[in-house]
């Protein structure tokens, strides 16, 4: 492409923070890179926006080939430019992230030979990541931890049919704090967006718990009453 | 700066939209700018990060040249990086937003020579902007939109005392449509966050309005109370 653009030209790239609950931990996608000077840094799924793609479809793109995920919703996050901030130079990063539902997702595996391998890891014990790769974490941790006060993030990273001990569970990790188990279930059912299912746990020795499945349609009533404050 | 990165360069940038309210009307900065080949042509305030500053300080630093505003606290909205939005190459743009509160403020003008001008329009009728700036624009209103129903950014736009008409007239700007009046009185009053002052509106020939404050340490509790919903 002609260009007569000033020389102020910067390197621009993608990662991913990909969320996901299992077995009661809130877990992020990491790679191992394959390459040099980089070789075996734990990292964000991230990689190099093309100059003819748009950022969105790079975002795809760079997800895809470094994990095998597709067809996941992620929401641009923050842009990460601060001059030092990458080794080779001046690197603009955009983060996006996403919350998924692992029931039904594949195990993650690179399709580049960019990543050697793609994996889940808890949030609660993070190894040390390239570059600023620990403060993109630690910012779209902060993001869910605001967002899930105004929106139903917890139920995108639930299965579709849940306990209220797995509900609570979610809560207090994305939140970091232990809840009142009883003021917590009183909250969740007054709200109405909680449909009890006629079914309980399957293949637990103790006491099967009552399922619920998140009824969105109820959710958006209650949100979308005017003027509302979160209150 | 050495560097060994792949050629992916891209040219960054940085547009400001700036909100404010003014005689009932939500209004933004613009520019005209001042150079070929863009000589005339209306914009909001935006211009390149340069390689050895950090996109923030870019945003403040931009900010002040083309308006002279000065220690507005902006935040990031989104990243435009289409291919096609720029007529002369690869540019990608970091769009910041606020809303200032426009009483105490001075008049904008430009410091630097890149735009002859500087001057507030209302949003409901905007003229043609730049390259995809009214996209930019939109998105930030959309922003906006979504946030007064869970955040008090109503009360940074507004005088820190006004009456519940003018209240209500924000409200309707950005929602885009009528609110019944006694309606909206009566749930602004309910949640208890706005503080009945022992004055009236000055200078109006007709019945004074009573004049309110934001309580903010009360939405702050309002707002803190666990696990809601916005509902």
């Amino acid at each position: 492409m002609e260009t007569n653009l000033p020389k102020f030209e910067s390197v621009f790239t993608i990662d991913c923070v990909i969320f996901a609950f299992d077995a009661g931990k809130l877990k992020i996608l990491l790679i191992e890179r394959n390459e040099e000077p980089f070789k075996d840094w734990l990292a964000l799924p991230g990689n190099f926006v093309n100059t003819d793609e748009g950022i969105d479809q790079a975002a795809e793109r760079i997800l895809y080939e470094l994990t095998g995920l597709k067809g996941i919703y992620m929401e641009q996050l923050h842009i990460f430019g601060d001059v030092g901030r990458h080794p080779q130079g001046r690197v603009i990063t955009v983060a996006y992230y996403a919350m998924i539902r692992l029931s039904g997702q594949k195990e993650p595996k690179p399709v580049s030979s960019f990543a050697k391998k793609a994996f889940w890891h808890a949030t609660d014990m993070l190894p040390k990541l390239a570059f600023d790769h620990t403060k993109i974490f630690e910012k779209s941790l902060q993001k869910i931890k605001n967002k899930i006060f105004y929106s139903p993030i917890a139920f995108e990273l639930l299965p579709e049919k849940f306990s209220l001990t797995q509900l609570q569970q979610l809560y207090e990790v994305i939140l970091n704090k232990k809840l009142d188990k009883r003021n917590f279930r009183k909250k969740m059912l007054n709200y109405g967006i909680l449909k009890e299912l006629d079914e309980k746990q399957q293949g637990v020795s103790y006491r099967a718990a009552k399922l619920y499945k998140f009824d969105r349609r109820k959710y958006n009533k209650l949100f979308q009453k005017e003027l509302s404050f979160g209150g």
